[in-house]
């Protein structure tokens, strides 16, 4: 593995000759309750990625680590870029990279909020490399990867908190955090009732809805060895799946 | 069932005395194969929009005809909006009609490309109509609901039509425009082979990858007495699903 | 005639090796006074183009049914896109379809309000051709021509409604309407006074100063026969204008 | 009259004690042909608009001296602003002097190519100024004069310069600029042939239909003593114009 | 030395063989405090870069009058563009200039509040110019020159006021427009008391901290006399300057 | 200290109780010479904010790792966003942390090609707070510290490589990622000769110009010691910046 970050430019040149391939690491700084980190989703999908980097070989780029998160803005503490906004983030993150000769993005995404705009700036971009006549622009392919929506992390989440999982703040992603930064694991009593719905609207209707930040979720029964368990099966997952990636037609 | 291009403003007014809800039909024109209609997502979502309105006496939005058909845009006829553009016109749509009133949004959609999008700009537009203070802002909510993801009609293209099914230019939605525009019914001899592949790059990939345009699918099954078949589970599916809608809490 | 929508993409390639014209029908939606229907505009240009088609063997484009009506905005109904979005959506067809080899595009108005932001759209995207250097940029041409202008049109209006045409939700629109839709027209008693200012401001300013919604017009006149008139003087007029565009240097 | 950028802010803060109305003239910086000069339509604005300030104690804003020329960019020395970023330009402008308190803004417009753009930045800020809840936003009212389209001004155009008048770089233009710049008149022979066609599409077109800028005009008919006739005549017209439109309901 | 704005397009072409520099005046329209001219810092940079242009023979573009003064906005009179806008007007510029053959952009700069956009605005345009594959694009380069920020011209006004200069409505540029304007010299009583802070933030905020629109100058110290003299060493220290940027490498 | 993605919203809410500053580190990430990390501006930026948080208990909030370095992409590895897109991002980034109640941004900037936006960034804010009218927008105050021009860096900077400091992949900035990162520590031999130059223009430009991506510095004098002395200097001057930053009018 190498971090684009820890690398100089000749060295990124050497690697371009061999692998034409890099992960991007996306997730969210926003609000996970009451004991959830406002990083989490960043945490997860950055230490995810770099196991994946580690397993494959692959470059892994800075995480972004601020997506869409307009739903949780009413909660202190929250940064979000507006669809908009985030679809020209990553077009010129694209546009820069496939200058480059990067052709393979695999982005390891953390915060299901971004998928949609992350796959409309897919589409948008492959359009604007074409128009930008990039050398090699037909060949840029694009794709997202949510970890916790690994079939072998949902199948752990179920075995470990069946329905206490919920959709937001959840013991899984938290024990992730909890494992890459054990010191910062956080306590707080949690109200047993917890709204069970999985509606988003905007911002002020979630607030209300979800009053102290989670969607169905028991975030306490999250533990740093879970966190570990978790790690280990989504590196392995999307280790399989980049590889896929790189040699799919 | 009424039309919203087929009333007045104070059929409107009065409308909204009863109701909060407007159907909104969006649909692409877009290469279909070499039988399928260049406009068939957009008759599909409009013919089903109307038939949910006729069940459920919702007013229906005029039909949002072009849509996110970037990777389509190599094949002569396509139209397609950039995501970015398609997100400000899903925004001045909703702006105008949060102004009049609506607060509650069901897009009845026939195009799998147009969904990251459409959920993008909810994002954007519930931000939005707060920060315009549109009065009701924090009461509006968008659903979107994808007529060929139904329960009942993705059963029944598995049952009709299996495999041949595939993911673009399907029988099943070439069925529904046959029932539709029985006189426009196109015959054409269709490669016994077709690509099954899922992926989905950019414009000029997709036309080496899916040469005809079809991905996967046999369009030659498709009748028009299917097609009502699909349209009539459609109606039935997302009527029920526009009233729980307009009755959730 | 044919329509884009219900064609195939073969068909489109073989309608591009004989014309490279295409009829593109836009109008809008938004109140036309108290008995004209909120898709007047559109249902007119749509009409109108069908039929410039049929005489013309043009193909025709898909109604932009929606336009520049934010001044008709605090009546209940109206959708409108901001200029800076219409000129951006009409970018995005012109691309797309000078892509696929269209070069001559007839642009078919129900509007008034659509005209300035329609041309300044033509202006923009030759550029933006240009710059995208697609193939014969060079070579396209934009012509906006609005049917309720034309001048064998309103001089059956001047005939028929003398100054009780007024400009707008005018009885000349609303008896095309008529004619397409018999079953949708509708009873209401006018106010014999009405503002024949022609002054158009702010949404706020418009609703204050046009009560109903009416422009100096009295739409009670309109007939269907009336309707069947305006139709035919339209396409007759825009159909020698259309076949003058093609032939033009 | 007064100009603003000879003002100082309290001596606007007691203007607006007295009037809310504001002269702004906006112009070009484009090709006239062989011997006009490439600041025409700016020069022509500005200075009839300051006659108008000097016959009605109105203010003068400074001259928008780049405008919406995009189809001249072929012929060196031209500068344009696209229609979008014009749009935006005249937004900001808008904004900026409402918030002081202006609330009637009276456009004296030198360039037939600014008008599409132009009202649709009138119709965007109207919607902009009411959303931003700037205090009087729907008093706001904006006007496009054109001083080469008063009929004073095309009556004498018609006398002097018969059909040599033509529509781009005129005799009647460049005989204000005469006028205005007597050190600046420029000699050169010029073609009699010259295209007396109107049709404007991209800038590659424009160059070669009109070869050496003129759109079927003979500018060296133009005198000093006609501009100052012109002149004169577009100051009375506009004068009295803009009486009526600050008086107007 | 030429204006563009009183230049043919055939003179600009013959200029261009001999020299692809061109003078930018860029100022901004905003108050200048109870004696200051709004126009302060647009007469400023015009006068100058005619100055410069009549040294060096370089072509002079039209000022550019408006620019970024959002913080002063809350004083009547003040025109701004927002940042976003003003970068847009300036890639708008280059590129038509850029495409007409022009390669050295010397921007004379009148105002402070300019200096981020402008600056981010070369760097926006450089890309643009490449993506455009605009022939030279790669040559393409511009230059910032702040005449206020002139060694001569600084060292000047500190012999002349001291700490009296202040950095908003100074005496240096209140006195370059009263050697300009003779006839538009204010007179008003300044309080002796000024806030000598620097702190730039919000327009309310500005207002504020500086009440009467000064930011620790004492204008009333000007005369036309010192005037002459900033002028002089501006456009000396200038015309050197512009004819080194022509020359580097 | 505390970093924001650390946190849990509860913990902000009871830190904005008491202090509304936060302090954002922002980067780049680009070519940093044959011996330089790619990262290396985000790295300084970064650890000298927790430094500086550390000192002073401020919140520190995830660091903008990827900035504007559009002159840089024409060498490998590089990630720009243009200006426009930065500006949006800032916008949005304040936006949020505004409505939680934030009010004073204290920006460590580790990237010299990243202040002219920047700045333009913090006018467009505070307009748009205003235009929001989002509680408290008047009290919100961005500051720009750019660590590599404290007094005391540039002083150890010239006593520790007098001009052998350059201005890009300085041995500075170098030594304080070894002093970060002694893990990644690289080596290689540098060419003696290096460009001096100090102007940046396009990317193709930047690179002809400066062909292994130094601008005259020597990084192989950077030590991880000289790095510590570097961050330690930093963390003081913009501590006592910060408190000052926080308790001025």
């Amino acid at each position: 593995m190498a971090l684009l970050h820890l690398s100089t430019w000749p060295e990124v040149a050497d690697y371009l000759t061999e692998s034409r391939g890099l992960i991007v690491p996306i997730g969210s700084t926003e609000q996970h309750g009451p004991i959830g980190l406002i990083g989490t989703d960043a945490i997860c999908a950055e230490v995810i990625a770099k196991g994946v980097g580690d397993a494959t070989g692959a470059l892994v780029a800075p995480t972004i680590n601020v997506g869409m998160a307009l739903h949780h803005t009413a909660f202190p503490g929250t940064i979000s870029l507006r669809p908009s906004t985030l679809l020209l983030v990553l077009r010129d993150y694209l546009v820069s990279l496939a200058r480059s000769g990067f052709q393979r993005f695999f982005f390891i995404n953390g915060h299901g909020g971004n998928i949609a705009t992350v796959k409309a700036a897919f589409a948008e971009t492959y359009a604007a490399l074409t128009e930008l006549q990039i050398p090699g622009a037909d060949q840029v392919r694009c794709e997202l990867a949510n970890w916790f929506m690994c079939p072998s992390v949902t199948q752990l989440a179920r075995e470990l908190y069946g329905d206490r999982e919920g959709s937001h703040a959840t013991p899984s992603e938290v024990a992730v955090t909890q494992f890459v930064y054990p010191e910062a694991i956080k306590q707080g009593v949690l109200s047993a009732e917890v709204n069970r719905d999985h509606a988003i609207y905007g911002a002020v209707d979630f607030r209300c809805r979800y009053p102290d930040g989670r969607m169905g979720s028991d975030p306490s029964l999250a533990t740093p060895e879970h966190g570990q368990q978790f790690y280990q099966r989504a590196v392995n997952d999307l280790s399989q799946r980049y590889r896929q990636f790189l040699s799919a037609e």
